[in-house]
């Protein structure tokens, strides 16, 4: 499903000598995600994941793999990558940029717990403050002047009532400063799908190629959209609650944060609405995606809008 | 045992919000190790060992902790050390350097078999390759100086026919120069009880507090007096061959090291015997230690020095 890529066991044996992981035992691809393709690689060492990007170049993979390496040296659960001999985490294999990293234990889940949701909010608080010594930058590349130029796309295709609602939601938003919140490394896509969960606790936030430098709430903010929300698209109280609370364990909001909060679940909410909506009306754009229904985030934005508390 | 400094669940609790591993939940003395101090560390978010360093400063400790550092990146089997949100993997604890790892499995093993000498001598080679790319360096402290000098002391002590034996071997030593010998970052002290195994594989390499730059071959050997060494005090071929086949599996020696090698063998001897007479002869000179018998490294050189076969 996921492997774009072929990887044959010669391949892989000859650019495992790059690696002190040992001799090649087994390769076999993985049925899951995206964008990328991934390999399950057993050495006589231990067993590792193979990822080879798909989309990104090899100047464009080292700042994901050294904010991971940060992050994992830190002890926030992710994937740990391995550098080679000549110290990179990444180089071409089947003309592809391509890392290995530490196997994680656990799965994803589909509908989240309490709990689960409580240690998702700490373990992103954990990865705020590790993050703050991290020395590399990135502008996030889905932030606000992405939505304005996108949006300005899309209307034409959109419903006449949602394009009326996303257009008002953007200028809300452009009419707002937020210069004031924390800011630091995000994740920026922390989705149910992108955290591998060990029964109640965190095997790992994996798939950082969203993370960047942004405002910190942002970041709660796409968690909470994403694993307070139940299937039938509204936000459970009770999961909500759970996951400031884990976030605020470590990391306290501040008065401007606490103030900013209810739009910028709005503003997580144009984001993915957004970048679905791409995907929707423009199927073709050459990104290997799989389109997601967009109405989800739209009628989120407007549940966000109509809410009275929010959990804080 | 080797708890020589207590730590407070309470002095814990405040010392680990330096770092993003979660809240305590169990903190535990462990009965082994003879310098340090070391605690299981439970937390939240998983399992830890602590060390509190009883002799070395907090301006020596950020060497070992690098290394070990630079070589778990590179997938060599070792406890990794967490960086606190300085960024910094040591800080004071009870009035000690203290830092965390990750804690490995496996356990020491009191006789080693082929399998197990073939891991490890593989797993030598990989660390040796992985430490081309470290930056940091580190001086011998037990190099020919330091035996120089310090059998310089021990010979009025020993029986005649050791001192004529230990004084004579220096000789022969210092009578040859390695230059040519490929040098790079060696652990120093590769013996059973420094080496994790989980069946025969390598769990992981520990004690690294005498890794330093010196000569790759010097490493091997040092590690094949012990590993290869049977209870009678002699070295068993299959055992010695099986280290030199892992170690050369990864990294085949150059036809210096292999005419170099015998005298590596009987280098490797000098630098424990003589250590070992040192804390046998001053055992008061206030280093937390334990007295092992020296004369088996004694025995060990004499071996050599009629040895005609090498394994090689």
């Amino acid at each position: 499903m996921s492997v774009y890529t072929s990887v044959s066991q010669d391949e892989m044996r000859a650019w495992l000598q790059r690696y002190a992981l040992g001799e090649l035992v087994e390769l076999k691809g993985i049925a899951a995600g995206v964008t990328n393709t991934n390999y399950f690689v057993t050495t006589t060492h231990g067993r590792y994941v193979l990822t080879l990007f798909e989309v990104l170049t090899l100047e464009e993979v080292p700042y994901f793999l050294k904010l991971k390496s940060h992050l994992s040296r830190h002890g926030v659960a992710c994937p740990a990558p391995i550098a080679d001999h000549t110290d990179s985490f990444a180089s071409l294999l089947a003309g592809k940029p391509a890392c290995l990293v530490s196997c994680l234990s656990g799965q994803d889940v589909s509908q989240a717990n309490a709990a689960q949701c409580f240690a998702v909010g700490e373990m992103l608080a954990q990865m705020h403050l590790a993050g703050n010594t991290f020395p590399l930058r990135m502008a996030n590349p889905r932030g606000p002047a992405w939505w304005h130029r996108t949006a300005a796309e899309l209307y034409r295709h959109m419903p006449a009532d949602e394009a009326a609602l996303l257009r008002d939601e953007i200028a809300v938003q452009a009419s707002h400063r937020f210069d004031d919140l924390p800011h630091g490394v995000v994740h920026a896509d922390l989705f149910k799908d992108n955290v591998l969960m060990d029964g109640d606790k965190i095997a790992g936030f994996i798939d950082f190629y969203y993370a960047c430098n942004d405002i910190l709430l942002y970041d709660v903010a796409i968690a909470l959209n994403d694993w307070a929300r139940l299937d039938d698209g509204s936000i459970d109280d009770a999961l909500a609650t759970a996951l400031l609370a884990g976030y605020q364990a470590v990391r306290p909001l501040t008065a401007a944060e606490i103030e900013a909060w209810p739009l910028m679940l709005r503003a997580a909410a144009i984001r993915f609405w957004t970048s679905r909506l791409l995907d929707f009306y423009r199927p073709a754009s050459g990104e290997l995606t799989f389109t997601k229904d967009p109405g989800v985030f739209g009628r989120l934005l407007q549940a966000h809008r109509q809410r009275q508390q929010f959990w804080l």
